[in-house]
């Protein structure tokens, strides 16, 4: 599978093979994730591949950088780096970004923090954009361990970080499999429904349009997600950013995870039960989500 | 300040530069925080360098593997890793050793797990073994964000495991900073105290040598803690683990923040209160502690 990995050197970015070891054992990014992370869309509309909403990505960057105290590299390094990224994939179709920041080398201070980006391909099986929508997945419901107010007045918590710190993320994705199920929706212990291991959450119920809230959830804010709400206002739907309770999903109209890499994929099963999948509404969620 | 690597091959311990890159950047412990570690303290009694407890520490890094789903090296090769090392260390003195696993290269899941050990000297103005155990420290409680239940029956929030998504115990020591104070003690939010970022819990109340229990508060166990209690009760005194409430630690005979490689830290003050430092006591923890 083709990928390119280029990497921030002190004189700019350095495309390098991907098997190619860059990392030393002491990158904090590694021995703590101690680092953040961000995701988005390459697109391909025959005029070459195109970062969709890559300011806003960056901007996301910077705000989990600020949690963690880190100063990222300047806008124009990024721009660099994924130029030169870019320039070395010649994979037709979209793609997708990871732009990756780490604190840096614990036993090298001075040389400052670590930065690369990754191009690679989409998911196998993901629908290209224009196809109306991903199939449906069965989901699992896995509390998270805390409340939904967790993260308010505790910024240590790190809550809306797109961190490094992925390793509950990625062992309640082998439980959903365990369970049958491809993906998860986290829970609080309050008994309402956060978001995804690797997904925003979108629910519409009573023809109403509606995410968890960011903020004291710890829940990252999804940019996807966001897109898709302001488009839902902008159609004259009733939309809000508003805690749902873990029961109004298996009632709702359509419950979907949604990534800035895949677009909206609806759920068509939670907890072993069957929850409602309605192609205009499946078709209109991607239509909003740009997909 | 020497350090000396020894990385994990297909053919067996390497012993590479410190500044050498060795890992990729799709090294899924450097991208998901998604391995594990441990640390122990290398001894040196005029004899050459040993790890103190080695296989105590193998066997808590096998159950952290096993609560991620890594399978491990084998414990030879971990021995001869070890091994490498310490014959490449030649700095007098105390050591730490650290154990590091990750899942190994999302590219290339067929390369298996990635592993290596890091000797470094013990951090600088640590006491020597033999000293009567280190000078106060101040620490300030915060809250961790969920009860102190939160992980029963929740294995995948991988309570008690090691692992390298460490971002929010970092940060909690930087809130530590920023208030003044050198250490934190978490806390649950139903009120108990629980463990620190990088060390276990001792409290010391009424006589009673008491420790948070591991299971459900998803603390790591402290090999160094359970030395303790063990040494305690040997000595004929009560010995429990049992969830402290956080307003016991104020009023304690005495409270430590303990780990393999420094052994027992005595708090002196927490959240500006001063709390009780007994010599006696101090000199008692050390010495149960072994060092």
């Amino acid at each position: 599978m083709p990928r390119v990995v280029a990497v921030l050197r002190p004189d700019g970015p350095e495309v390098v093979e991907p098997a190619q070891p860059v990392i030393t054992v002491d990158d904090l990014g590694l021995t703590r994730g101690d680092g953040c992370f961000d995701s988005g869309l390459v697109t391909d509309d025959g005029d070459g591949h195109v970062v969709r909403g890559l300011d806003d990505h960056l901007e996301r960057l910077t705000r989990s950088a600020a949690a963690l105290e880190i100063t990222p590299p300047p806008r124009e390094a990024w721009v660099s780096l994924v130029d030169a990224a870019l320039a070395a994939w010649d994979t037709p179709g979209d793609a997708s970004l990871k732009l990756v920041l780490t604190r840096g080398r614990e036993w090298d201070p001075d040389a400052g923090p670590t930065a690369w980006v990754v191009v690679s391909p989409r998911a196998s099986g993901r629908p290209q954009r224009g196809e109306g929508g991903s199939d449906p997945v069965r989901a699992v419901t896995l509390t998270r361990g805390h409340p939904s107010d967790a993260f308010e007045d505790a910024p240590w918590l790190l809550g809306g970080a797109k961190t490094l710190s992925y390793v509950v993320n990625v062992a309640a994705q082998r439980e959903a499999g365990r369970r049958g199920a491809e993906d998860v929706v986290f829970t609080s212990t309050d008994g309402y429904a956060l978001d995804a291991p690797m997904a925003g959450l979108l629910v519409v119920r009573d023809g109403r349009w509606l995410s968890t809230p960011t903020g004291p959830t710890g829940i990252l804010e999804s940019l996807s997600v966001a897109t898709i709400l302001r488009a839902a206002a902008e159609d004259g739907q009733d939309s809000a950013f508003e805690l749902v309770p873990v029961e109004h999903l298996y009632d709702a109209d359509g419950v979907w995870l949604v990534a800035s890499s895949r677009g909206p994929t609806p759920v068509g099963e939670l907890d072993g039960r069957p929850l409602r999948v309605d192609p205009d509404l499946v078709a209109r969620a991607a239509r909003y989500a740009g997909f």
